[in-house]
């Protein structure tokens, strides 16, 4: 290959998540085709988001605008809370759009592998948020991973002494799937908290 | 999700080859995440092969000089040709490193189909620089696709009467592989060309 500035590109790009040095490769040579129309607007949006997004001060989300438009949002209800571990959680719920209070990103969850400690995550300032806005309902939705619950548990034991209603999101069988295929585990956590029709 | 410049970037890099919107939320987010490692690195090294890289004016590389490396070394046999498909494929005969001939990138291979004729590919170059530089052999490695062949059979038509030597690349079982797992085309045909040991 030619040209250290292409191998340093292609260099980069292969450590974005999904991607490797064959497909990095092929991308570089793709955007080396498509000059005009591929390209340049990559790098100016690129730019773009560089110079303009942030994080959120107040729940972890990015923005072009801190508060964010969630935050700063006058048609959402402010005490209803949804924790969750990252700004991808926190997306994958807004394009469900049938949630309609606000977000706390916790920044990961509790891990003794990872060495990740409560200090670690956006806790402290989910209790100030908590007593700050008044909030009624806190929904954890972290993953439903032993790490997930452990940090679901922890917060439980946390909130515990405030005035707040903190519920978790349902499991069992997802949507469409077939018995044959799902995982014992998930089985009998739906056998057990089976529903009257 | 917010920020309509976070969803134009997401749009763009799901263009790119191999990747799908799912995959380019989760480059953005990380991205976004390792803003000082990995996002100002990568804009800075597209923008110097944006700035730096072009196409080469002899033989169709990307390199930051043009004539490129290859074209210009003093290394490398002068008549002797190699007449590749894509400049990804004059990359992977590079990385072999035991081609020590020059190159020619057609830009595509013939095709009834996507409407591709011969004045659309590096053809009339191809002819005029074997005259000028008294090319002794072409090799033909063209893609081992019905396009590659009809393309492959072309060339040879229009270079039969120049006094140049023209081959191919042999075709037959790729080094590791199992029979049975070879499809009958490329059997029949190792068996057509198998050679006396």
């Amino acid at each position: 290959m030619s040209g250290k500035e292409i191998e340093k590109l292609t260099k980069i790009i292969s450590k974005l998540p999904s991607l490797g040095t064959r497909s990095s490769r092929r991308i570089v040579l793709q955007l080396l085709k498509k000059r005009e129309t591929l390209f340049l607007p990559l790098i100016e949006a690129l730019q773009e988001v560089a110079a303009n997004v942030k994080t959120c001060e107040i729940c972890g989300n990015y923005d072009t605008v801190s508060p964010c438009s969630i935050c700063a949002s006058e048609k959402r209800e402010n005490n209803l809370l949804c924790v969750v571990q990252d700004v991808a959680d926190l997306w994958a719920m807004e394009r469900v759009s049938f949630f309609k209070g606000k977000y706390h990103v916790l920044g990961g969850v509790l891990s003794a592998l990872d060495g990740i400690a409560p200090e670690d995550l956006n806790i402290e300032s989910l209790l100030c948020r908590i007593k700050k806005d008044d909030i009624k309902e806190v929904i954890l939705a972290l993953p439903a991973t032993v790490d997930g619950q452990i940090t679901s548990h922890y917060l439980v034991s946390r909130l515990k002494d405030m005035d707040v209603k903190v519920t978790t999101l349902a499991q069992g069988i997802p949507m469409g799937a077939e018995l044959d295929y799902m995982d014992e585990g998930t089985l009998q956590l739906a056998l057990n908290s089976r529903k009257l029709l």
